[in-house]
């Protein structure tokens, strides 16, 4: 299948990218290396130099012989996203192009308002692009489980059925996130909705919970194949920062009493989910959700397995509750299915020991340039 | 009370502005035009010539001795948001400053990409400019009923109260719209109430119908203070049009069915809303949404109601079901809920035959100037 995939120097993207070429997909990536400017400007460093997209995708075809096609451009505006889209002609989109970080939407105006505008206007024209040149190409959005908060019912899997005075009516899920990165994934979702039902789109919604690893199948052949790594609190996700902070010998910043809970998944995971979604299409005119998950942790929770395999590796493992400097419930009921991509033939990787002792044996090695000073700065969101 | 009310050369923000003038309110206007630009743009015209702002607002002076300060700029950008609010420093604002119509934002590409790109960067500019100079402020935001479309269930003032497998949560009233304007509204409510949230903003959100009639209390000094006036599909209102639809012997062009039912307002009483609201602000953190309508009509109803009177007039009006461009239901169940703002004080115009009588005998006088070819041009929205 033709695939392309927005956002493809990201975290995710470009994991995702040789996943797809690795099994048989023709794959192009899109990106304008957003992400990595965002990071000077706020003065984070990745935790290891990447190298950029054509560099990354040479590389990629001297290993595996599979060519990964490199558009370098800005998709929030419409000519490259034109060309690239008559180019390719793709049969799926996969859509990570968005400012990813909840921390970095809620850090300044200017953050925030290219947060909204981002993340809006490359969906709006992702939608355009399919509708104008492969309206039978399948779009694969990458959600967030924010987009539900947490709410004090069961999170079903995208909609929900509600009986009110006597009738009833089957709704999108209700939604309210934490952060305006989140809720900027409400409005994709809203605008995805309203033009499946208009123009008889194909959408897969996933509603992902927070992705932790670095280490997938293709990045095996070679470590400079690996995606980028954050340990920072402005794009770092909780459980590598932790792992970062351990090996470092920061206490882990567990924000107010760790209750909060969400589902988290193994970076294969995302690589698998993502590649199912692809394989096997939504029909025209639905919009299919899936809870991106695979087991759910309170902050407490990933601590505490974090300083047991800090301990097992000789490491001395502190955890400090510091204030949040979130306004989020800290103990919460949360009950998410998730079911959809288990049937679909999801085999989750879940985290073990042996998860996390990889990882941190990882970071070891990159142990001195870890630069405390950009662990944790005490960005407030109120 | 210092009043900022965006969007004010508007339908209804000129009319409003006039209304709170008159109030003893201070009150400025802010506008660019953007609507008579993309009237030009699609060769519409109003009714009748309406002056621009600064006559407008020089008028309204001579005839009523108070002064309304005008401020010509775009709020999609920040710098003039920001020299607005530091040099008024408002004490409520009434936000219009949206494209405001439906059928605007399905022409094409370029219509949605301006409608979603506008009306959510002045949103978001009002939230920071509010945070940044004035934090007290209470905001009045028009929102549309049709942010909640039509479910098969009754639709509550702003929120519901869900039970689900033995638990309870209320949430924002779940929503689904039928066109991208109305979807961009329900991303203003969605931003609106994470920063509600997250900052304790003062917000009022009015889920108004589709408002009709030209008469305020304040236009009847000089008929040069009328409102300016749509007949054409995109930006004309369905009564406004059917109005002058049966003076120009055009028959009345209900779609499909014609039993799309909708709750409804004068706009006498969309002002009368707006100030109530305003002087009754909501408290700090507190997203207050109110549904603004004081009775429901099918489209069945509304074009019988015109024919009626057009008949005592003397016109021979016809009705034509025609095919209906829109995607949406043309028989539905509609029990919207609105109590919010008659426990205010809201002493609704409903729509008599005296009211309809008024507003033909008005067109009738520009009925020379009604130009048949702008009433329907079938812009289809799939």
């Amino acid at each position: 299948m033709r695939i392309l995939v927005l956002g493809g120097d990201g975290y995710l993207g470009w994991p995702t990218a040789m996943h797809l070429s690795a099994h048989a997909h023709e794959v192009a990536v899109a990106d304008n290396y957003l992400r990595r400017r965002l990071c000077r400007e706020e003065q984070v460093n990745f935790l290891y130099e990447v190298p950029d997209l054509d560099e990354r995708a040479a590389l990629w075809q001297s290993v595996s012989g599979h060519r990964i096609a490199v558009h370098i451009g800005d998709l929030s505006q419409w000519d490259f996203v034109a060309k690239v889209f008559e180019k390719f002609g793709p049969q799926a989109i996969v859509h990570y192009a968005e400012q990813p970080a909840a921390p970095y939407s809620m850090l300044h105006r200017k953050a925030a308002t290219l947060t909204l505008h981002n993340n809006l206007s490359v969906t709006a024209n992702v939608i355009f692009a399919v509708r104008e040149f492969c309206p039978d190409a399948h779009i694969v959005k990458l959600g967030t489980m924010g987009e539900y908060g947490t709410p004090n019912i069961d999170i079903e899997e995208g909609w929900l059925e509600v009986e009110h005075k006597g009738r009833q009516h089957k709704f999108l899920y209700p939604r309210q996130a934490g952060s305006l990165y989140h809720t900027t994934k409400i409005m994709d979702t809203d605008l995805l909705w309203f033009y499946v039902r208009t123009w008889a789109l194909r959408v897969t919604d996933l509603m992902q919970g927070p992705v932790y690893g670095l280490f997938t199948d293709e990045t095996e052949k070679n470590e400079r194949l690996l995606p980028f790594f954050n340990y920072d609190e402005i794009f770092g996700t909780v459980l590598n920062r932790f792992v970062v902070q351990a090996v470092a010998g920061y206490p882990l910043t567990v924000y107010g009493k760790g209750g909060q809970t969400r589902g988290y998944l193994n970076i294969k995971d995302t690589l698998n989910c993502v590649r199912l979604s692809v394989e096997n299409p939504a029909d025209h005119g639905e919009l299919r959700i899936f809870n991106q998950f695979t087991e759910t942790f309170s902050v407490n929770d990933l601590a505490a397995r974090v300083q047991e395999t800090g301990s097992e590796l000789g490491l001395n493992v502190d955890i400090q509750h510091v204030e949040n400097p979130r306004l989020e419930a800290e103990a919460h009921y949360y009950n998410p299915r998730h079911t959809g991509l288990l049937d679909l033939g999801l085999s989750p990787h879940y985290l073990s020991e042996d998860v996390l002792v990889e990882m941190m044996e990882y970071v070891i090695k990159y142990k001195d340039q870890i630069k405390h000073d950009q662990i944790y700065r005490k960005v407030k969101w109120a």
